[in-house]
């Protein structure tokens, strides 16, 4: 079925000015413009096909993932596409091994972040060839052919060939029926709200901000709700500061230093929220900690009061903690019983993500990472010492799906749940496609699982995701969803595109 | 003292056809190239020094460094440079928390690369401004200052600013004499020999090559030796492909899988050799492993008659094994009483090195890494663990002087000897300049310590590194040593030096 040669790789840096959002150019500078480095692959096929694969980035430095990728196109570029994916273990050693490349990695980095890219492109290339979205063509696939995608390298001390082939035969029973329950019912997602850090007790108190971030999802789906009515009240009346930055920029700070959006409460047009509704669709919410930890024990306490003790909290310190002080500041947190505690420190500190688990497993709260973690054996390791009870893979750091599976199997031997991190640009539309497979064909399992949500930038994809009743709906479009529409990568090529071109002029002035 | 603003940052892409030594231009796709992003900081301030920055690439890549140097280059302009080291952590800081940056690191590959190459320029500038060697200016910095150049963030767990501070009060102690040792009897050096692996057993036994590499380092300073004559001979008679390439590639499968040079033993001028000249002067002998079990064996056996049991054997298997692989072939080779096996297995590996070690170390084996450890936070774990009984810093991977103060004084917590790997472009005259530091002020000991050496390319520098007696003798010329000559610069810049537009005509025809 696989067919035509590459013929041409082409990248574009995308950007998108997520800082300026009503803050002006000052901001450019200091707040992350959520962007992706952009790979197209071409073949000689008379289908006319393309594959599409993104790296999620943060604008600078965009530019320079899309120059380690120039440096990796040579090994894609004149390869007939059915020799790649034959042999997909080798030409994902080919990519991750080049000799000289190498050295400016090996498997972390922009490097990797360039090889997901292109690996994303060939992804998307083959499932769309197949007919198929990329979850169903894994789905499908038979075991022994999923397994020879695997670079086994430097894991086998924990999951041999053998063993992942294994675990794939077993999910093969019952996979029928778990897949009809993901056609129907979709995979259980959660939103993520980094915003309402920048506000007051009161605020929080009077308008509920929580019910607002946890009904992004619905309101996609639903052009009458309330949320829809307040976003086009704030574009109308021009007060964007609060709630336009609060709506547009969650996960905006993951693995950063944290600031404050806007504290101007009074903007918030308080008449407008149905504090009620639709409370019942979203069960889980996430929390930022960490800058100070008298204020986040006085948020903390409120927002569990509000939303009851049957209700799962989790928080987020984004890297902001050294060991010790991870395990101290958390003790105090966990009268608010927060399911876990997501990246509590480095990411590359698999020893003292071990031992703040020790210290708060006791205490009921489980510690999650990965969206940091830069390849399968720094998740081996976590994995290996215990480190996390929650697992958060990321479809645009690890070396695409082949990588990425390899971790799925790893926490499937491990029976660690696997809650990815999304958001950002397009990871939301790409990681599905891996869970929903994870849930199929390898967990068996939604216990103690949910995929992160965060309802931003999906309008300048071909394919976004479709989320019901807080749930991914399997996308049924063949590829990886990984598509732009060419009219928005057109006006947010950066520095060329019409919307840089005015930014950048502004700025200048 | 510290004086001028920064008025410029500068980078080039300077690479050394190090793969091409006679293979032609195949070669070029299948070797690497010796290669540096080369930074060069100016001021405003009238004296006309310039900082000169490196971090050692192999070749292709080395652009996608230079990008990112460039993406770090507004944290560096328009400061004053006492602003930059009076607040020196928070620079290194500011460097590696770029809110945008940080997504594509954070601390590791290509932007870690850069920041080294970046603040490898800062150092220079600064000792030169002071007047001194980089290791000198280090060695007189009161300890509350050489603390404030530490980013301890993510080590607290182990290393405390205090700690740090009482590590390096204690080395006050004896200093005065240390020094006096220093600049009467150098640091010890070893010599790298990768490439006798190419050769058959009879021709190593025959020429006693091990005598040949660990001898290079006396002939830069004999010119009268008959190594130099042999160079000579084989340049005249035009044999480049074995001894050529074996003397002058010698730490080019760093990192790599392995390849075996030619094999065509015929080629060596076996006369030439004086199997006994000098043969005192070095005892350490360093021998790559990995490839084949057997074929290892029966070389180490040879190495070992031919060295006897009073002189050190080290084996190096460039990341090559998986865990379990390590551990199996090591003891197969253990017989031959090999002082270290130097990265066994990925160097992301802290809990599969701990494995290694925990059953090599009764075998009388110790496990040594760290050049392509990514930052502190794997050394600490690394050491946390017991995972080495040798720690192999490097000049240019780590964040530059600052980062590699905080891992000296983690390995002096945990009295593990510091062994820097050096060699490639520059790494021999800017990590010399650590260890001489180490010694004087931090470790206090030469015990089971040496320092990698390689006779590569050190005629394009400006201060080039002095051995003697197989010794580093410390640099007198003031700055970091990394200043290269802009004539070799200018030859080597990449893709339009002298050197390059010929190689590249030759390869298009």
């Amino acid at each position: 079925m696989v067919r035509g040669r590459v013929s041409r790789l082409s990248v574009r840096d995308v950007r998108f000015p997520t800082s300026l959002g009503g803050h002006g150019s000052d901001a450019m500078h200091t707040d992350p413009d959520y962007s992706a480095a952009y790979v197209i692959i071409e073949t000689d096929a008379e289908d006319g096909l393309k594959g599409y694969g993104i790296t999620f980035t943060l604008g600078k430095g965009t530019e320079v993932v899309v120059c380690a990728v120039n440096a990796l196109a040579h090994h894609v570029l004149n390869k007939d596409l059915k020799d790649i994916v034959g042999d997909f273990r080798g030409f994902y050693r080919q990519l991750t091994s080049d000799g000289q490349l190498r050295w400016i990695g090996p498997e972390k980095g922009v490097v990797h972040l360039a090889t997901a890219a292109v690996l994303n492109a060939v992804w998307d290339l083959w499932a769309k060839q197949e007919g198929k979205p990329l979850w169903k063509l894994l789905v499908d696939m038979d075991p022994r052919t999923l397994v020879s995608c695997i670079d086994f390298r430097y894991i086998t001390d924990v999951l041999t060939e053998e063993d992942a082939y294994e675990i794939l035969q077993k999910g093969q029973v019952g996979k029928k029926e778990r897949e009809g329950h993901m056609l129907a019912h979709g995979y259980p997602a959660y939103t993520t709200s980094c915003a309402w850090l920048g506000y007051s007790d009161d605020t929080l108190k009077q308008v509920g901000m929580w019910t607002w971030f946890c009904r992004q999802a619905e309101c996609r789906e639903d052009k009458t709700s309330p949320f829809v009515d307040l976003v086009q009240s704030m574009r109308e009346n021009g007060s964007r500061c609060c709630v336009w930055g609060a709506l547009f920029k969650p996960g905006l700070f993951a693995g950063r230093e944290r600031r404050p959006l806007c504290r101007k409460s009074q903007c918030l047009p308080k008449q407008r929220i149905e504090l009620n509704y639709k409370t019942s669709v979203f069960h889980r919410f996430k929390v930022k900690v960490g800058a100070d930890v008298q204020d986040d024990m006085r948020r903390c306490r409120l927002i569990r009061d509000m939303i009851g003790p049957e209700n799962t909290l989790m928080m987020d310190a984004n890297q902001r903690w050294d060991v010790p002080e991870a395990v101290e500041w958390m003790s105090k947190l966990a009268e608010f019983k927060p399911l876990w505690i997501e990246e509590p420190t480095s990411p590359d500190d698999i020893l003292g993500h071990a031992a703040i688990s020790k210290a708060l497993v006791p205490l009921g709260i489980g510690v999650a990472t990965g969206e940091q973690c830069h390849n399968r054996v720094i998740f081996k390791q976590l994995l290996q010492a215990n480190a996390l009870q929650f697992l958060q893979i990321d479809s645009c750091r690890l070396g695409s799906v082949n990588e990425n599976l390899s971790v799925l199997l790893m926490a499937k031997k491990f029976e660690i749940p696997v809650c990815p991190h999304a958001g950002g640009v397009g990871l939301c539309e790409l990681v599905q496609h891996l869970i929903i497979f994870d849930y199929i064909s390898v967990s068996a399992s939604l216990e103690n699982r949910m995929c992160e949500y965060v309802d931003h930038l999906h309008e300048h994809f071909k394919y976004p995701v479709k989320i019901r009743q807080a749930s991914y709906m399997p996308p049924m479009d063949a590829g990886y969803s990984t598509e732009m529409k060419e009219e928005s990568v057109k006006k947010h090529q950066y520095p060329d595109g019409e919307v840089w071109k005015k930014l950048l002029a502004t700025q200048e002035n």
